[in-house]
């Protein structure tokens, strides 16, 4: 009964399908799915979860799924083995394979070349548009293992294989039989190569609204490959939820992983965290006495830092956004600071108002109404001012600002918010 | 020289142009890229820039460039004007083609029906092959502005014009001559209908790896429109876009929009953080004569309550995007809530010995270590909870959790942290 309900289920259904069991029911499963069979599964696993049930099959069995699926998925899944499996897995596939998929390996991570799958296909530049689809229906026909499981284009080559245009199927079927290839094709201008990275790649599907393109060697300049839209819709959705992860402070694909493992990653966070948050108590520190004089202020002083706080990121957010949208340009970058400094210029002044009102009516103090609406200013412009630049100073080191600009702002904007607003009522009352 | 050079632009790069541009500089730029001529740039197009641009077009030639889209480009950019600019547009399209947008604007927001394009290829169930590429060769030549601007499949279709089948354009190219389509064609399971949501479609897509996918009237079951995989990726960023923006407590688009509108927005946002911020202060204020009586707890207390507001923040990342990506089922919410009550209990038990540790050190006192640090434990318990929770609950009330759960997280983390370490100091110097 289970194996007949598997075989109606989808590929993908039965990743999603492993992904939601618990670890005991998950481990009962797989030997009824025969992934040699069908080793799509694994390359739509989290990898997580991939890791765990990859570990359940032999060699022999991994190396059977590995070789069966295109080359693109069988890099995919042994990117995520440990090195000595890798070895054992490649060993185990027949040569010509194995060399391709040495070959895909040799590329730096995330470029095209690993992207790219081999099956694709490759007419010379002397044919016609009948001649090239008499020879696709004797492809399919007699040797139908030689050619991709899907194509949407085919690419014209010169005798050297190097890439002179591609022909999308939908200009090959409205061409007319006797119409030579040269005079349909599209000479391609940006061609992708395999050093490519995988998020250039992902903006030139979206700018040209691509489906496929393909990819030459870096230094030979031969056609070796063709991305497809589906891998790189695969590469946006992870290059988004990393943003969004790192934004969040967590690591990637955290819902899969073991709990553990889930608290080790958490700790770096909360560890810098911590660090940032009694560099904020050092300061409020500074000034004990103040607040032991009026102990008004320690009520008051968490609403100036965390107004900074949340302002700061608001700006941060836009810009982490707009530098992974590649729309930051030195050509616009000083007039959205600009406004950023002025929107905060703006928010700062008509929440000094309405914070200073609440602390006058909550304390009866005007004194203290003063020093949260100009500590309030002061933070909220600083917020704006950080929330823009630290993106772009951290994007400039080479680091994702996803990653580090965070804990940075909420930093300034709770060391600027604690010393504004005690810093200017010591000083008043001094 | 601006028009040799913005003729060898792509549109997709004409438009970045136009956004990148100041205000001044883009009112400048487009009366000289005759839109009317190339409307795909206005569908490119940021949607408050596109505001901008239309402004600077009269009726006649807004309604040339919607005319001359394909309908779902049409709808796009239809969708921005206000309702009376969209009658003037719609009022000055031949009827043809105003009827085709109106019966798209009739459809729900964010639905299939507004995604879809109407220009398709529909053939009859019982052609062959041949019959299929003579057609297509025969339309090309002789109508080719009854053809979409690209296909990757064509439709089968009953004397009804309902929806039998697809057939790929690599399935028909390699198929023998006289095959019937029938035998090659595809029956599709799944069918997206006119008031399928946007979002239902992208999962759709990323499932099967789809590049188009046919649509049908929500009542009649006619076959009415395709959907294309480049519509779904915009979809698709525009999602993730929506969702770290709302994290970020921004509205989208936020570095298009105009100074004010953007102060105006965020303006919101930090309203809510302020009533929050107030809300802690109450807490803090619970509690002004234990602080009084001993200063070192004003100094430390925003400690506890920033630990919980991270690791609060960290399982609510988790949460909104598991929820986002269809991840949470209830076979497994009950299993991934147990997950992060431990990785709240293990980290809150290690920060209890660090923030102790220091705490000790700093002011020399056991009692302060012990409070700090029972209080860690209790609010990073509290944050695993309330990131698990919040999210899941505000997404049964049909919000959308990315917008409203992070403010409530911190609320509690921050309101716990403030009343765990002050409640506990005053309970025990009492
Ligand atoms: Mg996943
Ligand atoms: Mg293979
Ligand atoms: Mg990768
Ligand atoms: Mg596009
Ligand atoms: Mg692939
Ligand atoms: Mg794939
Ligand atoms: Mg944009
Ligand atoms: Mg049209
Ligand atoms: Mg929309
Ligand atoms: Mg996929
Ligand atoms: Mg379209
Ligand atoms: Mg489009
Ligand atoms: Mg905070």
């Amino acid at each position: 009964k289970v194996n007949a309900l598997l075989l109606a289920l989808h590929d993908a259904d039965v990743a999603a399908l492993l992904e939601n069991l618990s670890v005991e029911d998950r481990r009962d499963l797989v030997p009824l799915i025969r992934l040699e069979e069908r080793p799509d599964v694994l390359a739509e696993l989290d990898e997580n979860v991939r890791d765990e049930v990859i570990s359940q099959l032999s060699v022999a069995e991994t190396a059977a799924a590995v070789a069966s699926l295109e080359t693109d998925d069988a890099v995919y899944v042994l990117e995520t083995l440990d090195a000595s499996e890798q070895r054992q897995v490649l060993a185990s596939i027949p040569r010509l394979e194995r060399l391709l998929l040495e070959e895909a390996l040799s590329y730096p991570e995330d470029s095209a070349g690993r992207l790219m799958q081999r099956e694709l296909i490759a007419v010379p530049n002397f044919w016609s548009v009948g001649e090239t689809i008499d020879h696709l229906r004797y492809m399919h026909a007699q040797m139908p293992d030689r050619m991709p499981y899907a194509f949407h284009e085919i690419y014209v080559v010169d005798p050297g294989h190097r890439l002179e245009g591609s022909v999308s199927l939908d200009r090959l079927v409205c061409a007319a039989h006797a119409a030579p290839l040269a005079s349909i094709m599209i000479r391609e201008l940006r061609v992708l190569r395999t050093d490519t990275d995988q998020e250039e790649v992902a903006v030139l599907f979206r700018k040209r609204d691509l489906i496929a393109a393909p990819v030459v060697h870096d230094t030979s300049g031969r056609l070796v490959g063709v991305i497809t839209i589906d891998d790189v819709v695969d590469v946006i959705d992870e290059t988004y939820e990393d943003e969004i992860m790192h934004l969040g402070g967590v690591g990637a694909d955290d819902l899969h992983r073991h709990t553990l493992a889930t608290a080790r990653a958490r700790f770096t966070w909360l560890l810098v965290n911590l660090g940032t948050a009694v560099l904020a108590s050092l300061v409020i520190g500074m000034f004990d006495a103040t607040i032991e004089h009026m102990v008004a202020l320690a009520v008051l002083m968490p609403i100036v830092a965390s107004m900074g706080g949340n302002a700061g990121t608001q700006t941060l957010t836009v810009f982490v956004r707009a530098l992974a949208m590649r729309e930051l340009t030195t050509s616009n970058a000083l007039r959205v600071i600009a406004k950023e400094l002025l929107v905060g210029l703006i928010n700062g002044g008509l929440f000094a108002v309405i914070a200073g009102g609440i602390a006058w009516l909550w304390f009866d103090s005007p004194f203290i109404a003063g020093i949260i609406g100009a500590a309030m200013i002061i933070n909220l412009v600083v917020a704006a001012l950080a929330g823009a630049i630290i993106p772009l100073v951290i994007e400039r080191l080479r680091v994702d600002p996803a990653v580090a600009s965070a804990v940075f702002v909420t930093t300034v904007t709770d060391v600027v918010g604690f010393f504004a607003f005690l810093g200017l009522a010591s000083w008043f009352i001094r």
